[in-house]
């Protein structure tokens, strides 16, 4: 991947110089941000609100493949992943820590694309890096992000507070993660077969990028509370809608109704699963990674959002007894299962 | 290691099942725990003071070689190794976040006994395990702890703080956790040549207890506290004195100087140092692992911790121009040099 380029040996910085290397030119944003980098541990100041935190593993092999997804991809998209589950709080992000596992196989200039891909993320969703750890790894590349966000006591949402007969909205649309990563394998394998055959990408830009380069709805949550809406349960779609879905009901101790017809699909992801000859609902159902979240209303805030094209409406919250079903186009009734993404199946 | 043993699949748990098994029995017992597991993020109330976050990743083969150490014991360490980062702020550490990645060669017995480690060290420090994320790994075993603790804002220890004719003190004693390593290395070399031949490890528990078994010195927070003593400065000794001594000199921009004779060291580190032909002196300089706290005090505070066997008094700092330097027995001056464990060097 590096073998016509400059290669420094990470070795010849060690551990502190890395860290240095990689983060002296950080600058701090946040004025929650006591710390950063540089202590045993950074210090943060809440200023009364609460705190969230949540936490991801990224393993070389199990949730990337480095054959097909750039460093600065997997850097940018790696925050995003955490940042996610702030906003699905309802929560602002405002820190993240970044933990490295680095095989020898990576020069100092691999290390570098992926950090310029978390700077980016960092720079646009104004996030500080206050802390993490680097080091090399004897298997692949390991990446641990922590982030951290801030709510108001009164306004965080959590899983388990949806009511009978809210509504279930969706943000953006659905899909397009997983059939960008289908893509992604497809033009893999065939350049295995044939490294002299060019990746045939061409019409596929925005599934490509939903799969690469996603981006986390902070937009929504400050839709949400511009509209006065605060959610009555939430949550962000990684695993795929059903699972979700499922979450939700679960921990809400409800039942859930969704339509079909209602899914938001990109006509690209609705082509391209038809071209590889999947069911787009149900890569929308089970995709999983479109980072999209998933919320329930009260009816009453219904009129707040029934014009804004980027939430859609696609069922309602029952008794318990009703259980997790989709209203098919055809107008059967489908019970919802999880068959998300799970990374113990892979 | 599981050979004879009960073996259960991890895939027949599934992620989410996985963890709730894991940590169902756990007891929220901090009231700063609004909400642990469960949701996309857990949520803290730090109750006006301020929050420490510290994180490390610990990588099969680099940080630990599970040839000698178990399982539980690595659980445990791996939280103490975290939480002494929290103690180095001179905070109170009172929740963490557990990632693991699992290869494939772990059955459900294995990881139940990392948490059981993890366990018996969140119930001995009062900490909430409130996130962490599971997965399985192509690679080795991957630990990622995040660690969040609390403190008063005019508490917070940095390692900048300390001032010309400030004493330098350090809990415990050290050099241990290292020899204890060289133990573990010597009879894993002689097991590989002949598995029929037994551990020796007699007379050896104090320092193999100590690479095996660290604790973190919450205590010694909580003395200080009652000695209504601040440090001026802190570090922990995870990479070796010499290493955490250049880090309180460089960050609060003064010289250190140490006498050899006043460095502690348990009589069974000295001897097995001896035994296998090293320096003792040089194991406590460059050793590591000894998570004990090294802290400087105003003069002031002398009288208050002089009595206090768990606390030493090495040396003292001086001006920037005078650096790192300890002073041998024979009264030679050596400059000080960080050759501490460097996972990169490894």
């Amino acid at each position: 991947m590096f073998e016509n380029k400059e290669r420094t040996d990470i070795n010849e910085l060690g551990e502190f110089g890395l860290i240095k290397h990689l983060t002296s030119h950080f600058e701090i944003k946040n004025d929650q941000s006591v710390k950063g980098i540089g202590d045993d541990a950074a210090v943060l100041d809440a200023q009364g609100k609460q705190i969230l935190i949540s936490t991801d593993l990224l393993l070389e092999g199990i949730h990337f493949d480095l054959a097909y997804v750039p460093l600065v991809h997997l850097g940018y998209k790696a925050v995003q992943v955490n940042l996610s589950d702030i906003y699905a709080m309802n929560g602002v992000a405002s820190q993240i820590t970044v933990s490295l596992g680095l095989s020898s196989k990576f020069p100092l200039e691999a290390v570098e694309e992926i950090y310029k891909g978390i700077e980016l993320a960092c720079k646009k969703y104004n996030i500080d890096v206050i802390g993490g750890d680097t080091s090399s790894s004897k298997q692949g590349l390991v990446i641990s992000i922590t982030s951290i966000g801030y709510v108001d006591a009164d306004k965080v949402v959590y899983r388990n507070g949806a009511q009978e007969n809210d509504l279930l909205c969706v943000s953006g649309d659905l899909g397009g993660a997983y059939l960008g990563l289908q893509i992604l394998e497809r033009e893999k394998l065939i350049y295995l077969e044939n490294p002299q055959v060019q990746p045939d990408l061409e019409g596929k830009d925005y599934i490509i990028e939903r799969q690469l380069k996603p981006e986390a709805r902070r937009d929504i949550v400050a839709l949400l509370a511009d509209m006065d809406i605060k959610p009555t349960s939430m949550i962000d779609v990684s695993d795929g809608l059903a699972s979700e879905i499922l979450h939700l009901a679960t921990q809400s101790d409800k039942g859930i109704t969704i339509y079909e017809e209602k899914i938001p699909l990109d006509p690209m992801t609705y082509e391209t699963a038809r071209e590889l000859g999947l069911d787009p609902t149900v890569c929308a159902l089970s995709g999983g990674e479109d980072y999209e979240l998933l919320f329930t209303i009260s009816q009453e805030d219904y009129k707040k959002l029934k014009h804004d094209v980027d939430i859609t409406v696609i069922g309602h919250v029952t008794d318990k007894n009703s259980g997790c079903k989709m209203i098919s186009k055809s107008e059967k009734v489908h019970e919802l299962k999880a068959q998300g993404w799970n990374a113990f199946k892979k």
